[in-house]
């Protein structure tokens, strides 16, 4: 099977990127520096699931239309901070601050795995960020994606079936030539819905030490991994 | 000026690549092993003005819709392989022959300069090629873009400004901030009438050694240079 497999499209927060992680870490810092009392683990949990998930859903569901990530993650922000009872922090440092989602750290086999993989397979990112986050995150990260793919060119956002089909029409592959690599059953289901092949790469701690992740695999997708070496290895890369 | 520009698109077939000489060398070998008596840079020249410029300028006027550069080329192919002659190619080799310009050699300059230009701008392709074309061409040049655009994402084709516009939006950049790099003058007028600015590159070779090639360089360009090296140097990099 996977050398009918021409590319591997990654979804990128949370299965390439520890978001949780950089956000807590700029949050501290910034934290430090204006003198500022912020549960930094929770402020980041709930900027991902308020400010993203949530919003991506809403518009999922019919309710508005595809938003720049930076648009949707600045009006959570504004919110969170009023919540929290910072003020004052100059417009500057909160743009710079709401930019930390294009600079997010990789898991640390990432690397190292998307190198081994991309010898065999075309990679790209298929992520909801959008193209130019995507960018600024490869650039400042290190990632050598062959293509940056992601749901703003289909102008919907994943699992809607046109986000996978709209890559693998780029890609120039029929869909079950394509396989979808993420740590989130949601986005995989919806992949194999549209015919793409689906690779399960766990990150159990996505949501931090303290929530128990889905780490059950089930019988469903292609190919289920440890991490992006587990994946190579069993791509036979 | 350069300091508000914040990323480079560049034009790919005779910009980046030197098709020509590309198509003749594959040309040539494949004439020696079927012993073929082909006028190698002649073929090349048709099979670029007849199979591609030509068909995209019918449609740019309205005369069918966006279309893969493969089957475009391999129309030509089909056609220019019968008029030369030669008969019997195995189907399999007639398909790579046509892949060809998946495969395009650079331009010396081109990846030292290249790395230089990506210290300081977002680099990204912006041809007509289509993105899986496009991608291949990097893995096999070792082009590191950014980010592979192409006109197909804007489902039509340059000097069309919904190319130019496309490729600015993707990147979240006003067109002012984008920057178009091609040695052909057409591209260039209409990345500037769609508001982007243009730097024009000399490929004096472009048409091989017995054409002269448009070197003239004139006013209305942001920068002129004689190759990326002489780019990177005037943009400071």
């Amino acid at each position: 099977m996977t050398l009918e497999v021409g590319a591997l499209t990654f979804d990128v927060f949370g299965t390439v990127v520890d978001w949780r992680g950089t956000v807590i870490a700029e949050g501290d810092a910034l934290g430090k520096k204006h003198g500022l009392e912020v549960d930094w683990d929770q402020f980041a949990d709930r900027w991902r699931k308020e400010g993203y998930v949530d919003a991506i859903a809403r518009i999922n569901r019919g309710d508005g239309r595809w938003t720049r990530v930076d648009r949707m993650h600045r009006a959570k922000l504004d919110e969170l901070l009023s919540e929290y009872g910072v003020a004052g922090l100059p417009e500057g440092e909160i743009v710079e601050f709401n930019r930390v989602w294009h600079r997010l750290r990789p898991w640390p086999d990432v690397l190292e795995g998307l190198s081994r993989l991309r010898k065999r397979f075309v990679i790209a990112s298929l992520s909801n960020g959008d193209v130019a986050l995507l960018v600024d995150m490869a650039r400042s990260a290190g990632f050598a994606w062959d293509c940056v793919l992601s749901s703003e060119i289909a102008g919907t956002f994943k699992p809607n079936r046109e986000c996978y089909l709209t890559a693998a029409r780029l890609l120039d592959l029929s869909p079950d030539r394509v396989m979808m690599v993420a740590a989130h059953k949601n986005d995989l289901r919806g992949a194999r819905a549209a015919g793409l092949r689906s690779a399960l790469v766990f990150r159990p701690d996505e949501y931090g030490p303290n929530r128990t992740a889905d780490v059950t695999p089930e019988g469903d997708f292609d190919f289920v991994a440890d991490d992006f070496l587990d994946l190579a290895e069993k791509l036979g890369c």
